[in-house]
């Protein structure tokens, strides 16, 4: 026999293999993606898997520099996209007088990280980008509410909450304390307040931003604040009064609440959450960040906010924007964890047992039958045992076996069986597989 | 101003992006691809964009080696994968125990080679394959023969000829002439017929396999067989008569071309070339390849065969095969020279421009409640002139404007403008807009 020597089918560390039962969710959470962004006008564009090396560090920090997959092709250095914000950068810079502005794009698409998988954290993760750039409109910002919401209800989840915040009321309180050239680190400390709580966030932003222990403390006073989005808002006013900024973030946080109601968003389903700061520096305005009620623990499903200028290290035309990103393979998890996701290894619902060679053409003709109607259907490929065919059909998940010996095809019938129950019941295959057809999809529920 | 030296915002040679005219009808080739795989029971896997050097090398020729994007991640040697073949076999050997057979798949991912980008070839591309394994059974080359049929059709074409044979036509003439062991380079030699004509693959085969010009010329008598699909198989008997191999490949062409008919498929669209060999060696049985008739200079946009072991360098478990690629690029330039592609900018067919923020949330109201319909709508994020506003809707190819001013919304109504014709309407928006949603469903067609 062979006794060559075999290469180990190994995959690199931090990848993975999705098997029919992950892919098939995961492809279903993609589909609606797609409709809801959609059904708002977001256009879907895709980019180069690699890039100039110098576009893709041009504004990283040198911690994103050393997580990318990167290297020397010809005479080129080039790398693996991290992200999808910098591709739009990029294109958006190259493309956007072509384009013209409002611009909706969405983007999903691999991105890949080296750094080291634990956690449940891979090095290569899908993203799922939806941004509008160009306007500052408020009514852009409304709609990203819109979207995330929409997306999340469409996806089967009603216990969720789109928390969300506006950076210059931040801006406002830090200008009113004098802070603002330390915004940056001020906001890096705030951020971690969930994690490492209130204390260390003031010792940090002492020691890091040279805040005194009073500033630090108005600082943590606002994120402090809680109650019901009235509540808070009403509570908001004194501490950014005189802030011109401040005032500006709350009155655009104010509108977004009262529009997103008025298109049918429920209060469980978005909330004022002054202490989210979402480190990263180009966030200017209304941030989000998007929590399940059941599953706090795995973080923000989705997360993004404005932007003054997406593209100035690319081109001098300013281009504002307001996106977000859906985190799909965390979503994924929650879902596995939730029992929301159906254990199947096949799309299709229904199965045809393979008895007799010389019957093939029935089977096929009755296979056609039922995609012609819109149905999903496998025919075994070989004539082994029913009892086989059947362990194999439940196993992989089918619902209905429509079953057609010799008997049955001589009388233009087959049995149609509900995989689950065991019930069965026979259906005429004459004309087209119509009344076939009828029972399977009374059967599925369609 | 800002004096800054900007990065130039360029895409590396041999990649590109997609717009969303572009990226629209790729999106919906995917999906189209996705739905007919799945009516058969084809179900999606992914594996990750980078394996181990060793296993995309491991019978890789020095051709395709060179091709490949290959660098080093820490101390490993790393490639990005140049086709969905060799991920597949890599996946099998790892999972075939846990997935059972047959095992059917598709595969829907970019690949990447590093050939010198000219004609219309770009370095990274999708792949779109779909292969059942485990199985030797004639009925899955027979549903491979329906699946490229029905992803043609539903693509929108009509003229379109699924060019089929099996190698054991050749191998059994092959053998009849004692040339079985230079079959590779007769092979290759005869898969360059329709580019250089018959003399010179005479030449050939006399040349790199040592042929004698005899030999030749019967081999390539059978590449010459014309007529109908039974004229064909008729004119093929003598060339294999007595060699086992050459008789079990004519008879399994027969019963496929019997089987496809019965399943529906007309003899326009499936025809018997045995000139065609498919030069790679693992392929055993059926060949695929298909031609549009309008465009039969772009080649092959679908091919495949069947394999006797498709993943042998990873595991002594013999996996038979059989499956097709489809080639979703060059399909897509195809379907953009015939006109076939809708150029629009949105994936949205209704605009609604925005006249008035007081009036905001009546035009949330309004686009809440047709998407809630199922239609896509896109809301004009600024209070532009109207003019502009309907300048922007043209330009991305919207079908329909809801008009709503301060006039028609104190009397609860809008204006239905159908942008093509000019042709407007008035409609209420009261009662969740059901009299614009039946007004716009009845002007798109739905």
């Amino acid at each position: 026999m062979n006794k060559k020597k075999l290469i180990q089918p190994r995959v690199l560390k931090g990848f993975r293999d999705y098997l029919p039962e992950m892919m098939m969710p995961r492809e279903q959470l993609m589909e609606t993606a797609r409709r809801i962004y959609r059904s708002y006008g977001f256009a879907p564009i895709d980019t180069p898997t690699l890039e100039y090396l110098e576009i893709l560090t041009g504004n990283g920090s040198e911690e994103t520099d050393k997580q990318m997959f990167k290297f020397e092709h010809g005479k080129h250095k080039v790398a693996m996209r991290f992200d999808l914000t910098i591709p739009l950068a990029r294109f958006a810079a190259k493309h956007i007088g072509v384009l013209g502005t409002p611009f909706k794009r969405y983007h999903i698409a691999p991105v890949w990280r080296g750094e080291n998988p634990q956690r449940g954290r891979y090095r290569e993760f899908m993203q799922c980008d939806f941004d509008t750039i160009g306007t500052k409109s408020i009514v852009s910002d409304i709609e990203t509410a819109l979207v995330i919401h929409d997306l999340l209800q469409a996806i089967g989840f009603d216990k969720f909450s789109i928390r969300v915040n506006n950076r210059q009321i931040l801006n406002g309180l830090l200008e009113k304390l004098d802070l603002l050239d330390k915004s940056t680190e001020v906001l890096r400390a705030l951020d971690k307040l969930a994690k490492i709580g209130r204390e260390k966030v003031a010792a940090e932003m002492m020691e890091t931003a040279g805040t005194s222990e009073q500033q630090a403390n108005e600082v943590l006073q606002l994120a402090a604040v809680t109650g019901s989005n009235d509540e808070i808002l009403q509570q908001v006013i004194p501490l950014v009064a005189g802030s011109e900024t401040g005032e500006a973030g709350l009155s655009q946080l104010r509108d977004l609440l009262a529009a997103v109601s008025a298109a049918g968003v429920s209060d469980n389903n978005i909330s004022v959450d002054v202490s989210i700061a979402r480190g990263l520096d180009y966030y200017t305005g209304t941030i989000f960040e998007t929590f399940l009620d059941e599953q706090p623990g795995i973080g923000s499903i989705c997360s993004g906010g404005r932007y003054d200028n997406l593209a100035g290290l690319y081109t001098n035309q300013e281009l504002p924007g307001i996106g977000a990103s859906l985190g799909l393979d965390r979503l994924l998890a929650a879902m596995e964890e939730l029992g929301k996701i159906e254990k199947v290894a096949t799309p299709a619902d229904i199965f045809i047992p393979y008895f007799d060679p010389d019957s093939l053409h029935h089977y096929l003709k009755l296979a056609a039958d039922l995609r012609a109607a819109g149905l999903k259907v496998e025919l075994y490929p070989e004539a082994k045992k029913l009892g086989k065919q059947l362990q194999y059909a439940n196993k992989r998940g089918f619902r209905i076996a429509l079953i057609a010996g010799d008997r049955e095809l001589a009388e233009e019938v087959c049995q149609v069986k509900h995989l689950a129950t065991g019930d069965t019941s026979t259906a005429s295959i004459a004309n087209s597989s119509i009344e076939v057809i009828t029972e399977v999809s009374r059967l599925l529920n369609l």
